[in-house]
């Protein structure tokens, strides 16, 4: 895997192969390291209490002397959530568009490291010289504005790392996807092409962000009362045709939801999302309009328990309800895993009488990532001579390898990567090995500079499963006597009001069992543990069927 | 809500009018009771440790004397998966087609109930006379078969109850929806329909049952190596044309899963199921085969982590493996909040190297529950002057009363009504009123007798947030001293091997709030334990911005 290293390029993937979210690769020379994106990720149900989910960055941190810069292609969280987590570690120059820098100095300065990154924006074509790699940024349509793919010059030749994109023939906001520049790299000679997953299983293309224009007119027309949109705070083009739309039908627009303000306020500086300001009211003043003056955006488009959305269903929101005849359009893709909580909000909204409209009933959301014609069509312009899908669980990599096949990619130039992995990349070869070292995920729950750990969660998952029992038992110090009687507490195990039997009996156990022992066996903490462990256990199991942790403490006075 | 009593039948729906799955419902006049299904419900993973959900049938409890019948529309769990539980508490005579009685035994034996359940098997077209209610079975079309609806003569009218159905024009094994019995009804007069909402959402009509089988023929065409059939259990006509299709393509059959197993047994037996018993083979014996010369039956299609297939994805399997070049058609429909698990399974499957067909990249599964058309057809059959929509969360009944109105049903004669209600029929009204009494869901974690407290569950999602530490302290019994140094144990919160010094301060912290406690307060435990839990809570959540559960224990001696 060693042959000469000097035209050799070593990809990392840090995260986003095999999973969605937590977006970040490596690319090395002996030298010189540049880093493409920093994403977080949000933890699934069976991870409880986490809060985030930043990437293992160990391989970064133990060679941080080589890292040149750190690149993003946009500004959604999954590719930049994780900036500060690595700017408290490593010191290397960032690299963004406007947009996306601006997005990520909240957060950075949330963590305290803003003073010290280095943010530097770039213009689209501006070429960027780090080290033994050159990146060029080329712009793409996302459902986020300002997006890029990053055309990497490497001793090894040109990679191009597309980032997320479509092709949208008729953006809202800004240019076309910079077809001309990637037509000219793959006439160039591309040598590796590293493209977007998410929707490789999609057949066709996906349709431009104005498809669904006409639809959420005509929600405005129909609704004769309160409008609620509901889409992410990222999705400026949405936003924008939400605000146009309130001009035309003369609604004034109130926004909700911190993330949604902050993204509105600087997408509006930056010049990105036209609105007047005159049409602006506070969400505190919306009851001071008739119903059908108002229209309100709002987070919460997946069910979120503690978002604005969730409240006003469950009637909960300070200054904000919903009432019969409104109208709530939740504008956004229904996340896999979220499909209960919007449901449980969708249900409740019904309840006080609303009128609902989603992806599902209506053609009021649609996607930012290209389907297998755009991935197609990617593959096609830059005529890459390797290929690796990136961004997506294995089963999106694997589709979008079929693709790249399909359009005449050699499949033994097809390589499906995953975290924790090490791809070799050289003029005539593109490899893949297993890394040694650290890799995958750190857990946040709390502080964010202390990692939770595997075992932690664990635990926390077999307390749920079937909650705990605590015998206590107090030995006098020779460990002869029972110094006064077991104590037994217990959560999420029985109810203890009405089970008081159970539990007198379980300290009559107890106690039995330290009598049961011979005085050398008392004085032997862990086997008093043991023993009383073993036999709790066994008479919860035959009681309750139930199987609590058992945790028997041992003291000595 | 009381007029004439004589001419009014209540209706209880225990369970089913606002959720999937757990579906009763009580009808009821002065002297007599009958029940429609009895069904069961999976927990989400919201409910850590809980293995089922059943109505809370405290209703029917209380009246049990009036109870004349429970009739059963089909054999899936989520109609007939709390018939053991309700026999417990309840003797009455049971009614249902064959099959759905053959299932049901399976559960009532493992209660211990077989022997005093009193099973009639009735037969299309019967009549059976339970008090005040005379009950007609119609054959209806659905995933199972010998699946029906049910129309009970009362003293209100005819009521028809549909169970769960779809008209499927080329049903693999039985007979149609008997839309004549259905149109001789509506042309007698009908005062109220309660229809199936479960697809309320889905436009158009839902395909036949036998529109997979060229997707799947298709299948076993290409399929080189083994090919691994995955579906439900009670799924029989999917289970029939796989057994067809492997015949056809010269396949032996080897069947995993024990409810698998039994289902196939039971529906060969009685004759729904027809195949040739010198095609099946063990499955410890597939090893035996030429990869070709096999098809395997397996259940898991939920991605359940105990199930075949996902021990298979795994290579965990004890006797059964899959290969690169494989085949595995997930031949069912994803239930929402199950995508995460599923999808687990297939990336596992996938880098294995095996082909894996799903609902969502083949025409491998179609629903056995009407859609619009089918629903509004069945409306149009029926004429009914009340309409009550049943089974499903809050949102398909909304949508399937709109569907009603659409067909000419007047708005004021459509009743949407949920779980703990009470519905009234008289001759000329249909009303919903609150209802007074128990109503709701029973958890059950272990024994099925032992119901799981919803205080229980609350403290099992506490601890799993941020896990537990219980301090304890063990003072002489005069109150004024520490006996011996404070205890801590803790469980979900940090690692403790790497948090000595956490514990370690934590413990001072507990002592120093003993120490400052006067003479009179150290007597009272409860002011102990308030001093402890506040001081330690407050230090947790600055050093590690977490929050456990703080149980602290005063010992005296």
């Amino acid at each position: 895997m060693q042959n000469d290293i000097s035209s050799q390029v070593s990809i990392i993937p840090l995260g986003g192969l095999g999973e969605f979210g937590l977006n970040m690769m490596v690319y090395e020379t002996e030298d010189d390291i540049i880093v493409i994106d920093t994403g977080f990720m949000l933890p699934n149900a069976d991870m409880p209490g986490v809060d985030l989910i930043f990437p293992d960055i160990h391989y970064l941190v133990e060679r941080k002397a080589k890292v040149r810069g750190i690149l993003l292609t946009h500004g959604h969280e999954d590719h930049i959530g994780a900036l500060a987590y690595v700017l408290q570690q490593i010191d290397a120059p960032v690299f963004g568009t406007q947009l996306t820098l601006s997005i990520a100095s909240g957060r950075l300065k949330e963590y305290g490291v803003l003073g010290k990154a280095e943010l530097n924006a770039i213009t689209l074509g501006d070429k960027v010289d780090l080290g033994a790699f050159s990146a060029e940024f080329i712009h793409v349509t996302h459902s986020i504005p300002d997006s890029v793919a990053i055309a990497l010059r490497t001793p090894v030749g040109v990679i191009v790392h597309t980032g997320d994109f479509k092709f949208d023939s008729t953006p809202v906001i800004g240019k076309l996807s910079d077809i001309q520049s990637l037509a000219r790299l793959g006439a160039e000679g591309v040598q590796l092409l590293l493209s977007d997953s998410t929707n490789a299983n999609w057949q066709g293309q996906t349709p431009s962000e104005r498809s669904i224009y006409d639809s959420i007119d005509n929600i405005f027309q129909k609704t004769e009362q309160k409008l609620f949109l509901c889409t992410f705070s990222s999705s400026i083009h949405r936003l924008q045709q939400f605000v146009d739309l309130a001009a035309k039908h003369h609604r004034l627009v109130a926004v909700t939801g911190r993330s949604l303000t902050n993204n509105i306020r600087i997408a509006t500086e930056l010049g990105h999302l036209k609105m007047n300001p005159d049409y602006l009211i506070d969400a505190r003043d919306v009851a001071l309009f008739k119903p059908h003056e108002v229209v309100i955006l709002s987070t919460g488009s997946q069910g979120e328990p503690r978002s604005a959305m969730a409240l006003m269903a469950l009637d909960n929101h300070p200054f904000l309800n919903v009432e019969p005849n409104d109208t709530v359009v939740i504008s956004a893709r229904i996340i896999p895993g979220n499909e209960k909580s919007v449901g449980n909000v969708v249900n409740h909204l019904l309840r006080r009488g609303a009128k609902i409209y989603h992806e599902r009933n209506a053609n009021v959301h649609v996607s930012g990532h290209g389907s297998s014609e755009d991935l197609k069509l990617m593959i096609n312009l830059l005529q890459p001579k390797f290929f690796i899908p990136i961004h997506g669980e294995y089963q999106n990599l694997v589709r979008h390898a079929e693709l790249a096949e399909s359009v005449g990619i050699p499949r033994d130039n097809i390589r499906v990567a995953e975290d924790g992995e090490l791809i070799c990349i050289t003029p005539d070869s593109c490899e893949v090995f297993e890394r040694q070292g650290r890799s995958g995920r750190v857990l946040v729950d709390g502080k964010p500079e202390i990692e939770l750990e595997d075992i932690v969660l664990r635990d926390r998952i077999q307390l749920s499963q079937d909650g705990m029992v605590i015998p206590i038992v107090v030995l006098h110090s020779d460990g002869k006597e029972i110094a006064t009687e077991p104590e037994i507490i217990s959560r999420g195990f029985v109810y203890m009001d009405e089970s008081e039997e159970l539990f007198t009996e379980a300290k009559e156990i107890t106690r039995g069992v330290i009598e049961n022992l011979t005085n050398e066996q008392k004085q032997e903490t862990e086997i008093v543990q043991d023993e009383i462990r073993t036999v709790l256990r066994r008479f919860f199991s035959k009681q309750m069927k139930r199987s609590p942790l058992v945790l028997p403490v041992v003291m000595r006075v």
